[in-house]
């Protein structure tokens, strides 16, 4: 039997990582570094960097792959989800029979929390079913990104009592503007609300040294924060930004 | 000038810290822990264990406060609140005035994550309108009991591609009932959608010894799980328990 560890590490502080983090990248054998497309040096080094910083004995090995990347042309979204999937449960199938020994233990290194918007749970239910099946796993939760955002801007998630809603840019639609965080938004997603009522708390790298914090009322700091991230982008190659949408209240205002 | 620091120390397991909080346990001079009704005793014996745990150097002051009650009894929802949030913030004010020295660090120890289903962070707004100003604050975040939850049981919060929504038992709806995460839920507000093609994932003590997972269809694990909540409160005396509903779709069944 072998074992897989999925290893919430945070929003890219690596003060984020929890002692169970710790413990668990202690006992892996072989650290699965998976990347795509621009963000893969940083992010590959940030994440070698939490190794070298947190595992104790020397010896382990690192393999890092290219995570094949979602095909957005794809007409219907969830097709191209599924040939994603598809493919990505291959690369996960070659990793674990031909990377790791019977009995060693290999670990993902997932930024945020392994189950929110990650599909590595999901993948590694396909691998199983497509007859990989000898192996055992075990998650280890993160500080997500939406969490170090209202961290640091200071905030509650929700309104008293209120339910929360997490989305995506893809998804966002005016009925969430009393309250919602969105997060995977390539395409500043808010811009077309900006004659709402609604403040906006923005965040990009949150927890390295490239964070940029902007809140304030939607219509006065939308090109702003436009300008920030596309600026930021440019400039790094990548960008992971996360925000939160709040509807003005009689009380807040 | 006073600095608070908002810690999340997780959901249970005091391995759930960040390297983050442990050092912002080790910038405080003064802990706070508050705590209310019958859950004071094992849940400040697990804040003082985290402490002994994790704190460096011995001369950090411990000052356990009685938290005031939401008197539920209030027929408008609001309006309790609204008391006791008030309540809180004088005890809140009592405690930087009379246990903090100017350039002092105190800590509040929150379970969970403090930007969730936590009232600090407008306890905190209420005592500064209320003349008390002379601090800054930090927010840490920690793993919630929403993020335990799934990762015990292996599985994403969300569905492919969609929304998040975490919710309390009392807001709960038949509208939630695609995929939705429960918090605070004091009734078994899940019976009333018995009826429902929808499993649930449920924990209570989840990271601790006291552990219990039980997931399934609702309809075959409800009153399992009705049994085990109230054999476990009785023995214990107090429960902190999450679960999560998700409507059986096609594809999953």
């Amino acid at each position: 039997m072998k074992t897989l560890l999925l290893i919430g590490i945070g929003a890219g502080d690596p003060e984020h990582i929890t002692v169970q983090g710790i413990n668990a990248l202690n006992r892996a054998n072989v650290l699965f570094v998976l990347d795509k497309g621009q963000a893969t040096e940083d992010l590959v080094r940030m994440r070698l960097q939490i190794c070298q910083r947190y595992i104790r004995e020397p010896g382990y090995r690192v393999v890092q792959v290219n995570d094949p990347q979602r095909d957005s042309s794809t007409a219907c979204y969830t097709d191209g989800v599924e040939d994603w999937h598809q493919q990505r449960a291959e690369v996960f199938t070659h990793l674990i029979e031909d990377q790791l020994a019977d009995g060693e233990c290999g670990a993902f290194l997932l930024w945020g929390d392994p189950g929110l918007y990650d599909s590595t749970l999901r993948i590694l239910d396909r691998v199983r079913a497509g007859g990989c099946s000898d192996f055992e796993h075990e998650v280890i939760p993160g500080i997500s990104s939406v969490q170090a955002l209202v961290a640091r801007h200071r905030i509650a998630l929700n309104t008293i009592g209120q339910p929360i809603r997490i989305t995506t840019g893809r998804k966002l639609v005016a009925e969430d503007l009393d309250n919602v965080v969105v997060m995977l938004d390539a395409h500043c997603a808010f811009e077309a609300f900006v004659d709402e009522n609604v403040d906006i708390y923005w965040g990009a790298y949150i927890g390295t040294a490239d964070e940029i914090l902007i809140a304030g009322k939607l219509s006065e700091v939308c090109e702003q924060i436009k300008q920030a991230r596309s600026t930021a982008r440019a400039s790094k190659g990548w960008i992971m930004d996360t925000y939160l949408l709040r509807r003005r209240t009689r009380l807040s205002e």
